[in-house]
């Protein structure tokens, strides 16, 4: 297992879960695996933080945070991973599977970041509008006959791999997060999600000053917009600059 | 994915299970990840087949065997490999962490073997029974903190590492089972279980006709042979010729 504080930076997001039982055993699983950080944003139930199937992680699941909205669950995070099985829809953004995972994860932990792995609701999974707060999409190679898993199981199944394969990685020599040699020289800070959305509302703005686009697009824009924000992978300086720039541009823009 | 013959050869054994709704949740991890033999061993509920749980594993469910004991579920099986945590036992087998299962699983594969993926009951896990029909154990890497996982939860994390790992090592050059040109040339098939424990009776009926022990020390003494019998890796050859043998010597230790 590695330091508590490693997985410290790593957050589970359930989104919209119906079935507060699939909570308590969310927590089981995050508990399972020494992972700590638990954030449920619109749940169903309002009683979920009483349930019993969250077996040894009773205190885990008092402690969970709970919020409106996926963008204000994700604000502190740098990497934003939404899961599912993909089937129904193309993917907007890059596809990871699941056995790939770690290494991604490791480097974005040397960075200094933080990551959210976020689910959505048990029957329909995240919608397109959720995923456009992600960076990329992690699929749990499943059966083409049988590819939707319950929820609490994709999560101890995505946790197990990470719990493992990250400590793999450390035993390998790979050293905590942002020391070590193996920390790349180019590596800045990653854009938290809160900058990006800043970045996209600005953006959109100048958009609308600028006329770029009929109102009617405006939503379809904005969805765009978010997609390419996260595909760009920002640093939080690169944010910054963007951000002051385009403040800049509306300034100008507006009357 | 493997082929599905691969997958035919791997069963999935839950021994008491108190609550349906996991055998019906753990059924539904094995069509999420491409296997479809299950067993339930003595289950706690009449009615555990029309769990609604089983989501998209309907058919999986209804055709799952149902056996009165533990042995007779692994009869036909070649390697018995029990799950657990182990925390509140010491083993009398070797244990192999669950991210090192699949190359001894592949290897049983390909020697044309039959394996069986035993989880215990909810709360209190297999008991030394059990353990005494098991080969190995295998242990869930979890966190000490919380070690004991959900039954679903940790049939849904076993099947996952197999089915990723399998696929990892066949996409690396390993043939179907029983085929290429990685079979090893000493490879006689593994004994069943069933075999295994006809040689038990066997063993036992001499110890006792040879007063060997005391009628007290006789479970004890059993319980031991189980776990040596195990140990010692019989091929299907070896443990035909051994109960020739002792049949042999108890023909002559009657009177």
């Amino acid at each position: 297992m590695p330091a508590a504080s490693h997985f410290d930076f790593i957050h589970v997001v359930l989104v919209s879960p119906r079935n507060p039982l699939n909570i308590g055993a969310a927590a089981r699983a995050l508990a399972n695996f020494g992972f700590s950080r638990l954030t449920v944003v619109a749940p169903y139930e309002p009683h979920w933080r009483e349930v019993r199937s969250a077996v040894g992680a009773e205190d885990l699941l008092q402690s969970a945070r709970r919020a409106q909205r996926l963008e204000d669950a994700v604000a502190d995070c740098t990497l934003v991973l939404g899961t599912g099985a993909l089937t129904r829809r193309q993917p907007e953004q890059p596809v990871i599977l699941l056995p790939a995972l770690a290494p991604i994860v490791r480097e974005e932990l040397a960075r200094g970041g933080r990551i959210a792995l976020v689910f959505g609701p048990e029957k329909r999974g995240l919608t397109g509008r959720d995923l456009a707060h992600c960076h990329h999409l992690v699929e749990i190679p499943t059966h083409p006959s049988q590819p939707s898993m319950n929820l609490a199981q994709a999560v101890a199944v995505c946790l197990y791999e990470l719990a493992t394969r990250l400590a793999v990685l450390e035993s390998h020599g790979h050293g905590a997060p942002s020391t070590g040699p193996d920390r790349p020289l180019h590596s800045a800070a990653s854009a938290h999600s809160a900058d990006l959305e800043r970045l996209a509302d600005v953006i959109d703005q100048v958009m609308l000053a600028a006329r770029y686009s009929p109102s009617s697009m405006r939503e379809a824009n904005r969805h765009d917009l978010r997609l390419l924000l996260r595909r760009l992978a920002l640093s939080a300086p690169d944010a910054r600059r963007a951000l002051g720039f385009f403040r800049r541009i509306l300034h100008r823009l507006l009357p």
